[in-house]
């Protein structure tokens, strides 16, 4: 009898969840890229007022790199690709969210819409949105302010002193079934690295998910940031950053992976001067939970053509952290 | 040995090559359209201005035909879709279309980009430009007016005893030389139906298309219109369209399809009301090339949503189409 792949969930969305699943994929297993759908920025912002679809940037990437392509039909090129001209409007967007968006309309859902483009992509597992409810994300920060909508949030630098105390969706959202049933069957649960609160946490703050992932028998392995975030994570140490997640997970965390390796002095002045960011720092040495390895990609990052969106100089290195990843799932 | 297949080229672009291929598609031929490159109204229009590659409507329909949708992935669909929403630009752009401007990005040159779109939709045949130089029309009329851009010829009403005198192309343009080997190697070639001027000789004013065809030993079989065309074809009887065809073409052709059932009252009435376009009278009553058939669709023809382009109310059958080729290239 053929033995049955290892089940793993990766909840984010973004360019996290992009890094993790594309070191993942190389190996067998059943991957399930669960996305938060509070997106509203960008190309995806603009389509999700125009249309009333879920946002699809986050189910793009997971998407592009879940894709089967097979090095020379650049399938996962063609979702990624971003039009850097088109003065009439075309400027901007992405060519997978279009796709996106016409194949829900086509469909009728955007649950249908997904499953055509698993079909047509060949996905290497199943993205899935953690609800489809059309949300916006709203924060509250300890003096006393209050934003409402993801692109809003992700430019508001924390003033000193500040911080977040609390997130939540308007309106309040309940969990997709399938994204329940993915956390609820998995043996290994993946949070992070990403943006902690409008990334990682936004899917937690949706009703029922930390209930599926309390009820679910799969290990929780948390992969730290490697840098701060100046408007969500302003000086938090690791302890800081699990602490935060697990106040809205309502569970601990079974694993903290940290990376270990330093980061060139040259990418930390370029963050500390042009975001006040920072390397998340590890205080959590007595803590047998946290594994620290050399989890940096030293690779050069390529900046796409057209890519508006702020893109970090540094990066976690997707094979070497699924090769933990793995060694943990067997453990 | 395995028999080899017929190939039969069908040369125009747009809804008549769509229409053709749609119904020789369901049997076993070697299939290639050479679609026209001058184009430049709508959605291609706007992307042709932004991007400077060869316009991708035309291919994009024939894309869409010959893609190897099995019923369900909703391929053709997703090529076909065009956005009817999308106040910042987006509203009017076919999906294709943008598909396939950023394939010819990615891959570097509209051949490559072809090429690409031919693995990812599995086309069940080939799509070549019939030019590989970004030109426009030109038309010069009897009345000594001088049009330049297709969108502008077609909608230039010809005015009582005017006519289209003069077709070319600015800068002159050469055959493609996939096109030529098509040609060259072609068992049958099929001209029209379609916009005589703007779709079908657009093709033959490319220097080396006529030579190819005097060259090739393949039966050329012309489809004529069922309706006169207020913008080109103006009183146009049978004779009129095959003689201004064969001016272009530089030799006779073999077979001229002529649909013989009436075309009903209240759409007549339609198109004489709204366009002054009449259904076209055989003349050519003695010809032996003549073939008349039951052409006709009488299926109710579906608008798309957001189609911005003029639609026509009649079309020819598909099927019935490709039975008469199939008993003609096996005679």
């Amino acid at each position: 009898m053929k033995k049955k792949k290892k089940k793993i969930v990766v909840i984010g969305g973004g360019t996290g969840s992009f890094m993790v699943l594309s070191g993942l994929k190389k190996h067998d297993l059943d991957l399930i890229a669960i996305v938060a759908v509070t997106d509203d920025g960008g190309s995806t912002g603009r389509l999700r007022d125009e249309f009333g679809f879920l946002p699809v940037g986050d189910m793009r990437q997971c998407i592009a790199v879940l894709s089967n392509s097979q090095g020379n039909d650049f399938l996962d090129k063609l979702l990624l690709y971003r039009f850097v001209k088109g003065e009439r409007g075309l400027k901007g967007h992405s060519l997978g969210n279009l796709i996106l968006i016409a194949l829900e309309d086509i469909a009728g859902s955007e649950v249908k819409g997904l499953e055509l483009a698993s079909q047509i992509f060949k996905l290497k597992g199943e993205v899935i949105p953690v609800s489809l409810k059309l949300v916006r994300l709203v924060v509250h920060y300890k003096s006393g302010k209050k934003i409402k909508g993801e692109h809003k949030i992700e430019i508001n630098k924390l003033k000193k002193g500040d911080r977040i105390v609390k997130l939540e969706t308007t309106p309040i959202a309940k969990i997709n079934s399938r994204a329940k049933e993915a956390i609820l069957t998995a043996d290994l649960i993946i949070l992070g690295p990403g943006d902690l609160f409008d990334s990682t946490i936004a899917n937690l703050i949706i009703k029922g998910v930390p209930q599926a992932i309390k009820k679910s028998k799969a290990k929780i392995i948390y992969i730290v940031n490697l840098m701060t975030l100046c408007s969500q994570t302003e000086g938090f140490k690791v302890s800081d950053h699990v602490k935060t997640l697990e106040q809205y997970l309502g569970r601990k965390v079974d694993y903290v992976l940290v990376n270990k390796t330093s980061i060139p002095q040259k990418i930390i002045k370029t963050y500390q001067r042009k975001e006040s960011e920072f390397p998340v720092k590890n205080d959590l040495g007595e803590d047998k939970r946290v594994i620290r390895g050399d989890f940096l990609d030293k690779r050069k990052i390529k900046k796409a053509p057209g890519d508006v969106l702020k893109r970090s100089l540094i990066r976690h290195n997707p094979e070497k952290l699924a090769k933990k990843i793995i060694t943990l799932l067997n453990r």
